[in-house]
Order: C-alpha cells, then sequence, then structure tokens
C-alpha cells in the first residue's frame, strides 16, 4: 500500500493514508527489547503478536503509527476528537470560507425505539427517502446561502459560520499510534455506534490491515467480552 | 465560593462550579513532598507558589482539580474539546431531542483582514446589526423547525440532528488539573482567541481564582514571551 | 472514611488517603447529562452505574479523583509511573538525603521456570529465607554507608544516589480519574503482577471501594475476559 | 542520517535512531490544511515553520514522530519517563538476567549549596575524583556479586534485582512526536537539569536536528521566557 492510497466513503468524503511509521516487525522488535531475546523467525514472531494483543501486553503496539487525512462531517468529526490519544490537525472554519458540501444519508433510519441513541433501517416507501433528503437538502441550502449573505454583509467568517449545520464537511490530518488506534476501532466498529462514524473506521481499519497484516489478525482474532462474576 | 455557584454567560448559557479538590495548600504540600521539608507559614508558602509557576515546576499544579457544568455553543464546545488533558461529558444529540436554543451574539464583528481567521468589531450602523441577527434567527429557526418535521417523520434524532447548526447549545461537565487548566487559559484568553470562547474561558478563571487565590495570583504576575534570539 | 486514613503495607510503606472528588453521585451525573433524564432513586442509579461499567461507557468515571499519598520501594514505583494517566509528585534524591530505608521480603520466592518474569513460593527451610535476607540486608547497608561516604567527601547527592539499590522508599502523591484507576486495578492486581505492587494496588483498592461503593461492585461483578473466534 | 545512526553517550550507553515520519515538509502540510491554502515554495515554508512555533501553534509538529533506541542509566530513565506523552518500552529485570553494566562518571561533582538540588565542578584533586570512582565501583560490583549469589541460591530474578542500584544500564524504545519532543528539550536541556540527562537529551536533540533541520532551527531561534508583570 502506498501513501495517498484513498478510499472514497460519505461521498465526498474519503480516508486517506498519509504515512505510517514501522511494521509489525517493529512490534516484535519492542517486545523483545523487553526480553532480550532474539526472533526465531516469522512464524514465531506472529505468534508473539498475537500473544502480546491477547495478554494486553500494549506498549509494543504503541511503537507504529498511522496518519489519515480525512474528509468527514463535522458531527462525526465531533466524535472521533473525543478520542484524546491522536494527534490532530484540523480545517479552520475561522480561517477558510467553506464551501457547500454537506453529508446526505442515501438510506435515512428511523428511531430506534428500544436503543434510544440509535436507529433503525425500517421499510419505509422510496418517496419516504426522497421527501427526508429533499428538507435536508433544502434546509443546508438554505443555510448556506445564508452564510453566503452574512460574509457579503461583512460579518466575519468566525460568525457567520454559526449557523452552519453540522453535515458540513471538514478535513484532519489525524495520527495515531497502533494500541490506540486499536481500542477506537473496537468502540467505534461497534454496532452500538452510529453507522456514519463506523463506515469511517472501517476505512481507517482496511489501511491498518493492509499495513501491519498480523496485527490486525490478532485484532480479529481475539475479542475482549464481558463476562458477569457470581457472587 | 460553594458548589452551584454560576456565572451566566454567553446567555442562556452558563458556567457553573461543581466541584474542587485541593486548595493552594495542596500544592505547597505536593512541591514539599519533593524536598522533605515542612511549611514556613503562609507568606513563604505563597512564594513557593509563584516560584514553582514561575520556573515550571508544573506537577504540584496537577494535585489540585475542578470540575465544571458549562452551557456554551456547540462550535466553542468544538474550540474547547481540543484541550485533550480535561475529563469531559457532554449532551448526547444522538439521545436527546434538543431545545430550539442557539446563541446569537449582540454584536457582530466584521472580518478581520489582517488576522484572516479573526474579527473586528467596527462601526456599523444599529440596522446593520439588527439584519445580520435577522438573517442568522430566521436561519437557525428554519432549521429547527425541519429538525423537528423530521423527527416527527420518524427520522432518527441521530439523524435529524445533521441539519441543526453549530451555534446550538450543549452542555458539559469537565474536570481540569490546575496545570492543564492554566495552560488553556494562557491560549483561550488570548486576544487571537474568538471573543466567545474567551468569554467561557474568563467564567472559568474568575471560579479557579476564587478558589485558588495565590495560584492564580501567580498566574497574573508571570507571563511566558517569547523571545527572539540574535544568532 | 476520612481524609489520612492510612494502610501500612509493605512495612514501612503505605497508602494514605489525601482528598477524593465525588462520589458514586457524581458518575451518576456525569452519565444523566448525556441522557438529560432525571434520577429515578439509588437502586435505578446503581444500575446504571453497572450499566456503564458494562457496556464500557468509561467518561462518567473520570468525573471522579482520588489523591493517594504513597510509600513505596522504588522498583515497585518503577512499575506505577508506567501508568501516565495519573499525576504525580514524588520525593526527590537529588534534593533531599535520603534515610535508610529499604524493603526486605518476609517470604523469599524462588523463580517460576515457566513464566519467565515470575516468581513462586516454594518449600525451602527457614535458613534459607534467613540466608537470603541477611544478604540483602548486608549488601543494602553497605551501598547505604558507602553513600554516606561519598557525601561526606562532598560528592553531590544527585551523584551519591547512584549507588543506592532500587528497593529503597520513596514517597509519592498520586492523584487519578476513577477510570485509570480502574485500569490500573485490572492489571497491577492480577496474578502476572509482582506481589510487591499488587499489595499497594490492594490498599488503593481498598480506599476506593470505601469511597465509591456502587463503582467499586460493578468493578468486581463484572470481569473483561478475552474471547478466541473462530475463523 | 540513515535508521541505525547511533550516538555513543555516557558510555556504554548510547542515542541511536530506530525510525521517524514525515519531514519539516509534514508539519507544513498540516498546518496548511487548517487554512486551505498551497505552499508557496520552501523559502515561505520555513517562515511558516518558524511562525507556527514562535505563536505557539503547536498541532502540526504533533504529526511528525521519532522513535529511538537508548541505552541509558536507571536514574535517567527514571527522570525521563515522567515526559508522559512519549511511547515507551523497557527492558525488563523481571525477566531478564541483568549483565554487570553501571554508569560511572568520569568527573565527580561537589553539591551545590545554593541549588540544593544541584552539583558544581570543583576543583577537586585528582584522587579525590579516583577514590570516589573507586568507591562507587566497589559497592556496585558487591552489590552484582550478591544479586549473582541470590539468583544462584534460586531466588526469582524479580526479587534478586532489588538490591542492584540506578546506575545499572537499561534499554529503551521511546516513540514521540515533534511538539513534545521539544517540550522535553526545554526542560532537559536546561542547566538545572542533571547532567546526565542533558548528555542523552543533547543526543536526542542532535538526531532531531538532522531529520528537521527547519523546525530545528525555529526551536533554536525562538525562547519562551518568563516576564514579571508589574502591579
Amino acid at each position: 500500500m502506498i501513501e495517498g492510497y484513498t478510499i472514497p466513503c460519505l461521498d465526498p468524503g474519503f480516508v486517506r493514508l498519509i504515512d505510517h511509521m514501522g511494521t509489525d516487525q517493529r512490534v516484535v522488535e519492542a517486545a523483545r527489547l523487553s526480553y532480550k531475546s532474539p526472533s526465531k523467525g516469522d512464524e514465531s514472531d506472529k505468534k508473539l503478536i498475537a500473544y502480546l494483543y491477547k495478554n494486553r501486553h500494549t506498549s509494543p503496539f504503541e511503537q507504529c503509527n498511522i496518519t489519515y487525512n480525512i474528509k468527514l462531517p463535522l458531527f462525526v468529526q465531533g466524535q472521533l476528537v473525543r478520542h484524546r490519544t491522536q494527534r490532530l490537525n484540523q480545517l479552520s472554519t475561522r480561517y477558510t470560507e467553506m464551501t457547500d458540501e454537506f453529508y446526505f444519508p442515501d438510506v435515512y433510519r428511523v428511531q430506534d425505539t428500544k436503543n434510544k441513541q440509535g436507529s433503525l433501517v425500517a421499510d419505509m416507501s422510496a418517496d419516504w427517502h426522497v421527501d427526508q433528503n429533499r428538507l435536508m437538502q433544502d434546509t443546508c441550502n438554505a443555510s448556506y446561502k445564508a452564510y453566503l449573505t452574512l460574509l457579503e454583509s461583512g460579518v466575519a467568517k468566525e460568525m457567520a459560520r454559526m449557523i452552519l449545520p453540522v453535515n458540513l464537511y471538514t478535513e484532519i490530518y489525524s495520527n495515531w499510534d497502533l494500541h490506540n488506534l486499536m481500542h477506537m476501532f473496537t468502540l467505534r466498529l461497534d454496532h452500538h455506534a452510529q453507522l456514519e462514524i463506523r463506515v469511517i473506521a472501517q476505512a481507517m481499519f482496511d489501511i491498518f490491515e493492509e499495513l501491519y497484516p498480523w496485527t490486525a489478525e490478532a485484532y480479529k482474532k481475539y475479542k475482549f467480552v464481558v463476562q458477569e462474576l457470581s457472587n
């Protein structure tokens, strides 16, 4: 996988690989430093990675980094930014006049009544989807038009942007070590996470898996589940 | 200052004290642990705090914490959340139906042409301000009406909220240690910071100053400035 | 439990409560902020805490803090300091002339041949234990005597301390939020952790449990275990 | 500068470059993302880096990383580990039988009576230096001999190591982003820092400067100094 490799998602969004540091071998190297024991070949190294992951020896995975360039809606970025262990740069709406790029879903989901923060794909008519989409598009277009009018009247960008909706696209550089990246995957690839951030997280995962196949294999093989202890 | 003390700002926003841990004496205690030397009275303790701050011995200030409850617009929270050293809980727009509370400035600022991310208070007519305000209010009202319509049509809250603008109010619990709090003050009370976050940061500062007068005095007495070295 | 409460451990070590912020109710409050829903009484609040813990909603637990004062051997502190989310002050061996307090175990453990970083309590004679203890004591006494001689010769404390062994006692102030504290407990109460840090972690846990009984109950009820997925 | 480049220091210690991610251009790229403005050539990019550093726009510097492999005495590592923003792996004295490598200074410094945690190079006789060195060497040799005896008696490595002195060598992998690396340099290249950590930090700096010449130039050009404000 070469730098610049791009996965389009949440059109016109994308996840692009900017750079990475280290390979699976770096994880092995960092772990073997603790033990002062030399490598015994690929099969043994691969097993070591699985052992480290399974037994929560997380620090060797922090020796590798991936930097992504991501274009995504503001409300998804608002969820991603809560992961404080990434290193982040973001497009400034104080500095830059925003273009009219907003996220509109293809399929509209209805409220999940059991999980109050969730949503469901329901069997609604094609017209229903068209109606919701038209209302969202009209609203965003009107907001964007008002934004331009405010700018033309001389209002500062940092003020005019206040009326822009949270499905506006932003762009980030985001640098993660593998341990904290995998922790984010666990939370954001979960079916409780909002579909839109799962799509972004999946694209980030696909790049991760290409770059660190042994680590990704260990991640997929083992799952941390909660167990209720009897008294 | 008692818990629950509230400073209204960015109406209907506020900064409220939920709790704090330690006093100036805790900072002194933590510092004296390093030296194994007993206190020599208040004047000497106050001087020690000034010395610690001036000489960047930051760790004793991390032994005290303040928890705030803050109601503020989403775009201000988007700046505040970048300070990764706070511990944060936030109102969920996935879970909760939002009320129609948006931030509208009293005074509209024009674009600063020198500082491209800044704004200026200009000598505009009263009518001009009224016009900008009306446009922002109308736009937000229309967006909110569309939000309600989407909800009534059965669209999930996590989707309907996508068209809400970033001047919508949110609410947080935010827990800081004093060292990282003062670092945030330095960046967000600066005149380059957007007025709206300066107002929030100032209210946070006022509470901090009341609780930790010696530390606040040291903070105000010393300023870290950049110096250009000759070759 | 009152501030100053002290649990002696690894004699002459101890774990002492300096302060704490919040109670189980603060966790509940921070969680309910996200949902904007009022409390429905104690039983329901207790269940909410169990739900949050079980489902890895970790941020409400970050709103509470405990500050400990701990006296412990340097090598145990060397393990504890790896938990980067605490806020820490430590006795300075550059500044302070150290007293001759070293940790000597009551029971000497033999090398575990299966777990190369572990140890086992073996069926050795009383004499064997006495012999090991005498050798350790004699060595530490000789090192300490050399330390004093270096100081008397005028050698700086920061240099003389270089020959002091890692069972020397140090003292810290250590401030944790509950989420990161519980994460540390999971790693350091585990049977793979060295006995000495488990003893310290257990004393920290006992204080935590007294202060936050509902959170501690949730912690003890649920365990995150690794599951191997079939292909 | 190629990977594996090694600077011997605190013999038999060293600082070795394992890997790095990004160049000065990455810092520029990350900063320009915020502004959506294209590069105007090298001179302008270099000025941008100086501007960012001078004005504390620190986040673009977090997009680059350096991984070092360092061999250093335990007491120096005890200072370095306090910088919580690095990602760290360390040789385990629980797992590995240690070799008899200890740090002995060439020149012994006397206690600074003004700065109680500092030391001074004094005009002592050659004999004096030889005496201090012999005492330290004899003490460490005796401790190491006792360590081997304990191991031979069957005592677990994690227990036997308790009597090893803090000038024992350890080895780490240490991964830093540039912002936090430069912050560490400011604290550890300062003349108040112990000479031994300054030597390590200087070698880390030399590698940093080779890899990121524009950033290092900005770092050296600007200094943040404390200013006392009049009332």
